[in-house]
């Protein structure tokens, strides 16, 4: 019944301070950094390594210069364009410091610095007693408290991440950058080659990297953005190597990987592959059918739509990925036999095995709880009614005081509520959001029982009643959705306004659900720790390290250089060089690519930038790292700690890797950094930037 | 304007006389049999090989049994299949001589046995002053004499091609083994894994083999079926070496090639590439889609055209794969630079060029005349019209000598005509056919005017006209039909049949068309010959030997098994192993591999065909040989001449080598010996064949 990942020579997103533990491992890959230089995190390369707030970053120069993915920078180059300077298509390069331009409002930069094990903390006053929902309050209050507590200074944001299922947290404190600039980002031609169409796969030529700078106040502390600001000292960059890499070479890879799921159960695995995920995917290719046919002939709200489609294609793409995973191999049967040796371990050992049999329960309760989650996602499938019940929660929780209140709705949350406030409009359209509730809502009618959480049919309105709402309700301008955020509950109460009188009614189903969950979650932090000890333990007695699930918390992985076979008969990468580019390119999107850079290769301008085995530019490459979304952008390094290229993507075939690191087939793709050089100089002439970087070239 | 191909390392279809112009390339390929030995005719291992008329094969025993592909047996596996005994699903093994079953009434194998130059005998009472089609029926009529001298015997079969585009013709004596049987086939769901959807593909899984035996009088000449004759003692056969290749290796293959076009000039390949393939290309996709249409509801008709639609669907793969290699590489511009390379030598060396002004003149007139032609065909898609209008030229020929006749209109050719009557419903239904006619009519009204022959439309039934036709016909019974090859052609010109009356007024048409044919051949045999000399001395002067394009008869090429970059980042072969047998398996056609199969994959019984590298048997590989349509079945040879697999296919990336040999993508795919061996030992048990052929195995 366990899903404990056996532990293979690339997998492993581990904690920096985990890596004392693998030193034979790291020397055996070939990494010469020593280990204990790799788990401080305030030393060289550790402390160069930033998050973006979903994405990673490093610094490049001690002048606060930070790379990324170009599709991480995307929202920055967006804010900035329009009509007549598109610096989407056309690309952006600040030559000097005063050119860089804001990369907007909510772009932040984070600088882990400190970590502490609070798991005592968290634990004080926990008793055994307690019910599910008071275990998960007890936990939320710790937590916040343990947060308010370390964002005195301002400097700060600090959170307090659960490890290994619960059974431990840390608190994590990072240096907030406030005011951040877009430095430099190549057109889309380069830095989305390949757009929706190569996304999760490989062979790929995409350039995905984009320049940011930090900048602080004069005292050289985090502030909000001002034309006083002055780019940031950064203790710490990368250097950046031309030497490059070739096929079986080491790499370490560090970032902010989101969330994984490898100590899962083989039911769990088999509720995903049987019931939950079928699911999902017909429902995101309804939803997307629906906003296809609403929009058909009509370019504007197409643009409009086009990033929600996007998001919702991006996640059906990785869902049915997963589900050809579980096709291709057989995951839950691996986790059975791994779960059999762990049982029969826990027998050897005579350990007390009561928690299993709880185990099991509680997650046979999270299963049918999240079926009924699904069916109340399909019948409120609406951006105004989720603004409306957004509204309605946060005045009810404003009559809390502040500490007291649902994570998300205190004080310190109210900035980014205002702001997707103002911005709903960006994505949305009347008549498009009453397309996808309509066809939500005839969607959760269809389900099965399980689906219907209970009360909630009774409440919902008729499709037919849909039409008049979007004709009365206030919430399609954005002055009357702000004017919401400071009303009491009692204004909700009274309003007429249709979509907050849904919200009000549809408001204590909603909160049954979040109860139960609640209650759910606080069982699991009973019960899953004893089973991710056992685990721990288990595997210790075999000599093994075991890393927590992804948490988008500071990690490091590594491995090497290397190709992959897809299917029998085919092998893929581990490079793809400059010629693909042109081979790929058709003069229409997504296979568009400059002219300047097809006629560079045209003359073989190649340079320094040169690989000698390939005898030309490479432009990706694959490797066996360990990886998930969270670390596009991160840092990969070659074994002395050079910059040598970003990660980006993995293949179509690594994303079961979420669930089950398979090293046969995972591969993470990568930006060569030779490719970025060579961009730059031959096509974007960033001389500004070449020189800003500390690049150490090939000796030839 | 030349099309001159450029001889490279792998490139070329070789007389096997020429190969003792190329010692040195042997040498250095790897081949260790003498040049001396693969150039003589009768002498091991030239003699082993077989041709069954369109495809080729090879002698394995002394007891004239003869291996080929599954694809080139399919016809005899067929015809010997029933509902009850489905030798096509099941497989056919004989387990004693006694139970080999007959191949077929018109099955055929031919093993060449002389060749004589007889360029003189066809040249000699040409004169300068000749038309077009006075040449041509020159030809035609020489050539018909020579192969009548030859046939004197009835034991041999004999034919007078042209090579080098009729600068030279050969006139070539085969013995015709006339009693041929099935020995063994596997299943097709080994013989014919992966179908059409893995057609021209690689990976490719499929298990294309299948046994013959060639049988003969007790006086051990050729003979007609019958049960008194005995096994052919064949006096050479291929010794079977399971010991396997490797990437690298070199191989030798030796059969029968169809058709190449090496030698088009640019011209040509922009005609095909702009404006003939494109018109083919719908023409194909549009009867398809009529016979699909016509068809739907009915799988007895479905079946009945299955065949039909897998031939168009065949070309069609292969002009489409023509027209995206064509996009791929300009293949018109290489020509373009040898042309000018070549035309700089003739300036060079002061040859008379009046030739090269000719030559374009005549190619010009041919790309006219292909329209109109083209138009014909679209305009004539009727089974039973074309029926009809060989019965009406049957008539007409049978009045004049047999010398004289057209060939294919011949006495020798009346047995095969007779054949094609009777079987005519295996693939026909009146309904289909209407619906095809009518479909091809309203087409061919609405092609442009330079596809229309004068005359012809004024002739065409009406669209409306066609239904009643199909009921007042005779034609539909095959008694009929063959009671019209021997009526004379007073009784079709009175005959109120509506087919046989629509052949006779469309006969001066199709006549005018043929004739203009005859004058422009006639005209390309004059001129054509000048610039292949001139081609051949150029060549020569840098040292190299040319070889004729393809033309069905003998050839052998060289290279080695190699992968090839499909595209960037994606190397595919040399090699696929039964693992992805399993990998594609879905349990339905075409990727239903048999429950026995599966089984010794899964019990990893390999033996003695483990290849020592890949770690498992190898299925199916690629090598850079040389090869078209007709080498299905060509015995693929190591150094020393063993046999080490058969060929089967192409690439996809390679469909354009029959206009251009690109070796950097040109690959032929072959069955691995090892894998024919082991499905027979643990499969299919054929034990007796096993022990019947001598099989060199691997040292261990």
């Amino acid at each position: 019944m366990t899903g404990a990942a056996v532990s293979h020579a690339d997998e492993g997103q581990w904690q920096p301070h985990q890596l004392l533990q693998l030193k034979a491992e790291l020397k055996k890959t070939g990494i010469s950094i020593p280990a204990e230089k790799l788990a401080d995190l305030r030393k060289h390369p550790m402390s160069a390594i930033v998050s973006l707030g979903g994405c990673s970053a490093s610094f490049v120069s001690p002048q606060g210069l930070v790379v990324t993915n170009h599709h991480c920078a995307y929202g920055a180059v967006q804010r900035n364009s329009s009509a007549t300077q598109n610096y989407i298509a056309n690309g952006f390069l600040a030559k000097t410091m005063a050119d860089e331009l804001p990369a907007g409002a909510d772009s932040r930069m984070y600088i882990t610095d400190k970590l502490e094990n609070v798991t005592d903390r968290i634990n004080a006053g926990m008793t055994k007693g307690m019910s599910g929902k008071q275990r998960h309050q007890h936990i939320e209050k710790k937590i916040k408290e343990l947060i308010a507590e370390c964002e005195q200074d301002k400097a700060y944001r600090c959170s307090v991440p659960s490890f290994h299922r619960g059974l431990e947290y840390y608190r994590i404190r990072q240096m907030m950058i406030r005011d951040v600039r877009l430095v430099y980002a190549p057109s889309d031609k380069i830095g989305n080659y390949g757009g929706e169409v190569d996304n999760f796969e490989f062979p790929r030529h995409t350039g995905d990297f984009a320049f940011l700078r930090a900048y602080v106040g004069k005292d050289g502390k985090p502030a909000d953005p001002s034309a006083d600001n002055v780019p940031y000292q950064s203790k710490d960059f990368l250097v950046v190597s031309a030497q490059g890499l070739k096929n079986g070479d080491p790499i370490l890879l560090a970032g902010y990987p989101g969330r994984t799921s490898r100590y899962k159960l083989p039911e769990e695995i088999r509720f995903a592959r049987d019931v939950s995920y079928p699911a999902r995917v017909a429902e995101s290719r309804a939803d997307i059918a629906t906003i296809d046919a609403a929009t058909a002939g009509n370019p504007e709200l197409q643009v409009r739509y086009a990033s929600v489609v996007k998001g919702i294609q991006n996640g059906l793409k990785k869902t049915q990925g997963l589900l050809d995973g579980f096709m291709r191999k057989d995951i839950a049967a691996i986790k059975d036999t791994q779960d059999a040796e762990f049982r029969s371990w826990i027998a050897q050992t005579k350990r007390d095995d009561a928690f299993i049999k709880e185990l099991e329960n509680v997650i046979a309760a999270d299963m049918r709880l999240s079926e009924r989650e699904f069916g109340w996602s399909v019948a409120t499938n609406s951006d105004l009614l989720r603004t409306a019940r957004t509204l309605y929660r946060l005045a009810l929780e404003n009559e809390k005081p502040d500490a007291e209140r649902k994570a998300g709705y205190q004080q310190r949350d109210r900035s980014s509520i205002a702001g997707r406030m103002s911005r709903l409009q960006q994505s949305f359209a009347p008549e498009i959001d009453l397309a996808r509730f309509s066809a939500g809502l005839n969607r959760y009618a269809a389900l099965g029982a399980a689906s219907h959480p209970a009360g909630l049919d009774a409440l919902l309105p008729k499709v037919s009643e849909l039409a008049v709402m979007y004709t009365q309700t206030g919430l399609l301008r954005a002055d009357e959705r702000l004017a919401w955020m400071t009303r009491p509950v009692a204004e909700f109460r009274n309003s007429d306004d249709p979509f907050i009188r849904l919200a009000v009614r549809l408001h204590d189903t909603g909160m049954a659900l979040e109860n139960e969950r609640e209650e759910n979650d606080g069982n699991q932090s009973r019960i899953i720790p004893q089973y991710m000890q056992a685990v721990i333990d288990w595997k210790k007695s075999l000599g093994k390290p075991v890393y927590p699930d992804a948490n988008s918390t500071l990690r490091v992985t590594y491995g090497t250089v290397a190709p992959y076979s897809a299917r029998d008969g085919v092998i893929k990468g581990p490079f793809t060089t400059v010629e693909g580019i042109v081979e790929k390119h058709t003069g229409k999107a997504p296979f568009n690519a400059p002219a300047a850079l097809l006629q560079a290769v045209r003359e073989k301008r190649y340079g320094d930038f040169r690989d000698p085995v390939l005898g030309t530019v490479p432009v990706d490459f694959l490797s066996s790292a360990d990886t998930t979304g969270g670390n596009s952008g991160s840092a990969v390094m070659n074994k002395q700690g050079e910059l040598i290229g970003l990660n980006f993507d993995s293949t179509y075939e690594s994303i079961t890797k979420d669930w089950y690191f398979d090293p046969a087939i995972t591969r993470a793709i990568h930006v060569d950094i030779r490719y970025m050089l060579w961009v730059m100089k031959e096509v974007d002439h960033a001389d500004n930037l070449l020189k800003e970087m500390t690049i150490r070239f090939p000796k030839r």
